[in-house]
């Protein structure tokens, strides 16, 4: 039987601690400089009781000791708390200064949940900043809210492979970390570490504070909304320094597996963020990627230095790799190639317990894992072989959980992409932005959704498709399209 | 070790019978009505020499019994076969009257031979019937070898889940088939009749007998090559038959399993036809698809009657679904929606056994019983549930064969566009050509490359990297992919 209570009561209670949560941007609207800018409190002050009532109030009636959580009680108190949290951290976007429809408030708050960065809005750079704030702080509660997903959900519910890190210290002999909450806690202590070291290092380097604030909770969750229109550009002015560098320095940290982090500060054992599978095949591809950006911008802008080409192409890898999204130019005037790549790069994302979106790198070797396996077996029929993943052996399980992975990414990628084009929206806004959507990156293609655009214009079944898009893609898929099993729901 | 020699004459004897087969065109060519085209049988009278002389030379040269062959060489010999072909195929295209330089000569030979039907060649309408119906050949004698090789070699090399199709009729217990040979024969000869019929199908629906040759030999192969530059448009004209539906009808044929003909005409057992699994869900996926273009017709030109939307919509959908390729309208211009409906249905292709393009039907089946059972599993860890395909039990290693076989297909077609990309073509262009070509289906999207167009303007390189595409895809990938893997030289 199915016990909705814990769902009630853990969903309640995440409710209401985000209407608490929302006392941070009030403040910062009624502290604004801007005087019209202060009226904008009341949306959060409003949003903040809704939350705080609807939320306690359902956590309340719920309320009790919780004894175990089943597999499908974890289903859906995983799919059901994301949505709430979406549902009501959207109410201030809705009601405030910047005077969002609900369905663009709706969509602003799921691109910042899921961090995926796509927004509705222009005119960012005379946003309220409680506005601005709150949306960076969506998605620094997703980044984390996903990390410590990574970790305490996914690989018992085996979702996509993921079940090859239950083991990945969490379980270990050592048992050096008690019980899942010391767990969190330790992740969460990392993730704010590297947030503050990211805006004092922003802050130190000229960026004002206020936005070094911001950008350092977007980049750190690999989230990529900025408090400009021109994203991170805007702050590129000559004689300034490269906080392009810097920002890329921190989209990497928020890629990596923050679980080997924690093994590394609990028992010294720096050399694992060396020797770790995932973080050094991770590195090889950013390699790999920046070198063809770079020899492709070298060949379409002939006038440019090494260093502003390994900036740019850098930059831009591991922005749309990661699926932080951030933008310091147009991609799309650099050519059909750079178009087509930066589509596909997309898609590949960051390592599984990070921050990061997209399909993670670890798929992607225990595919490769699978066809090498294959093609031994084929030609020495009679031989033993096993495939190996940081040491442990791969099983049929795995290889069949990960592949089906990516065949229900692509499947719901192409259905979007239909259903988009079914709108009326061109072929190549259409597809770009389903891509970004499950792929949780931001910006799409083309002019109307590219680098230099934003998704206002679309009409509002796009967004609601989107942002049903970008739910599925941040939950890994499965998590959400169980419930819609029927087998789930019987016995 | 690898014993080349039995390669050697395989691959040396079938293209000596290429060159025997050259002597058709040229007759065809001898006897044109028009004086200017009877010059190219020269160009087939050199390529019949070539053929002959150097097949057999290479066969008499490694000449000998044939005691067996190894799964190693089962992969060379496949791929290695084709290719010759390929190479031999395009000799009289490229010194023929039509003057296509080998590159284009290769593509067109590489476009046949795989059942692709892309072209380079504008001016159909007025070239040589010699040039023509070599053409259409191709693709006929590439239907049959895929028809052939779905049985005799994809099971055994398991490629893509295959070996699902091992015991179908081939290893019954019954063996009402004795050996390989006679049932290469079976399959054969219902080829043979269904083409016979659809030319009679044709040629008494009252289009030119040439004509309905050509179209009997390029539509029961999904092959798609017309001898108008208007292809099937071109013979739909006010008052006459209703020729779109008669081809239909010989793509759908050509799109089904031949085994289950085979079974059907040796054992009467007709039933088979409609409790095959594949089988129906192929004719569901044309029904769904035909009904939601007809809506989508009717929305885009409001003046059209439901029995002109219906023969709108089922001829494009078959054509397109089983990769055939014919057109009879251009679907880009039916906006958005058709344009990304296309794109996505062209990958799906018909039943695996058949002539047929794409990633196949049953792939799509076992990908679908994976879901299922994964989430039946997780709602009930300790139930025990086995996926079924036919009745027969469904293991982890079929399904991480058809698995890898959706991944393997996504990778190369991606490489394939940004590659494509790289070349200067435009997103569009690029991505719809890849897709056209792993998908062995023959018209892309767009200006340049649609079903209005052709792929003469595309640079070399475009040209020779597709050409690959189309036999990876026509191999399904893991045929010729693992001829690229260290472990298959090895030992
Ligand atoms: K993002
Ligand atoms: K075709």
């Amino acid at each position: 039987m199915l016990n909705f209570r814990p769902v009630l009561l853990v969903t309640g209670a995440l409710v209401a601690a985000l209407g608490v949560m929302m006392l941070i941007p009030m403040f910062a609207d009624l502290i604004a400089t801007a005087e019209v800018h202060r009226a904008d409190w009341s949306a959060f002050a409003i949003g903040a009781s809704a939350s705080v009532l609807i939320g306690g109030g359902a956590a309340a009636a719920s309320w009790g000791r919780i004894e175990t959580i089943s597999l499908r009680e974890g289903f859906l108190l995983t799919s059901a708390s994301w949505l709430a949290i979406v549902v009501f951290s959207a109410i201030p976007l809705a009601i405030g200064e910047m005077e969002l429809s609900y369905t663009d408030a709706f969509f602003e708050a799921m691109s910042g949940i899921t961090t995926t960065g796509s927004t509705v809005v222009s005119g960012l750079d005379d946003a309220p900043p409680g506005f601005l704030l709150w949306r960076s702080m969506l998605q620094w509660f997703g980044g984390v809210g996903v990390i410590i997903m990574a970790f305490a959900v996914l690989p018992a519910l085996k979702i996509g492979g993921m079940q090859i890190f239950k083991n990945e210290a969490w379980d270990t002999s050592e048992k050096f970390i008690a019980n899942a909450a010391q767990y969190s806690l330790g992740l969460s202590g990392i993730y704010v570490f590297f947030t503050i070291a990211c805006f004092i290092a922003l802050w130190g380097f000229g960026m004002p504070a206020f936005d070094a604030l911001n950008h350092a909770l977007t980049a750190i969750s690999t989230g990529g909304f900025s408090t400009k229109d021109a994203s991170v550009g805007a702050f590129l002015t000559v004689g300034r320094a490269p906080l392009d560098l810097v920002i890329t320095v921190f989209m990497v940290i928020g890629s990596l597996p923050f679980g080997i982090f924690l093994i590394v500060i609990m028992r010294g054992a720096w050399k694992r963020l060396f020797t770790d599978s995932q973080i050094r095949f991770f590195a090889l591809t950013i390699l790999v990627l920046t070198l063809a950006v770079m020899v492709d911008v070298i060949e379409a802008f002939g006038h440019l230095g090494l260093f502003t080409a390994f900036r740019m192409a850098i930059f831009n890898v591991v922005s749309i790799l990661t699926g932080t999204g951030y933008a310091t130019t147009d991609y799309d005037d650099w050519g059909p190639f750079a178009i087509a790549f930066f589509f596909c790069i997309m898609f590949v994302g960051g390592c599984a317990g990070s921050t990061s979106c997209g399909m993670k790198i670890f798929r992607f070797q225990v595919a490769l894992a699978a066809l090498v396996l294959y093609a031994r077996r084929l030609a020495h029929p009679n031989g033993v072989f096993v495939a190996r993943y940081n040491g442990h052996p791969l099983t049929n399980e795995v290889f069949v959980s990960v592949l089906s992975f990516f065949f229900v990414y692509f499947a719901i990628f192409a259905t979007l992409a239909v259903f988009l084009s079914g709108l009326g929206l061109d072929t190549l806004t259409a597809i770009s932005s389903a891509g970004t959507a499950v792929a949780n990156v931001g910006p799409g293609l083309g002019d109307i959704v590219g680098p230099a655009g934003n998704f206002a214009t679309l009409p509002d079944a796009a967004k609601w498709a989107m942002a049903a898009g970008m739910l599925l893609g941040r939950l890994e898929f499965f998590t959400v399209l169980v419930l819609f099993s029927p087998a789930f729901w019987r016995g």
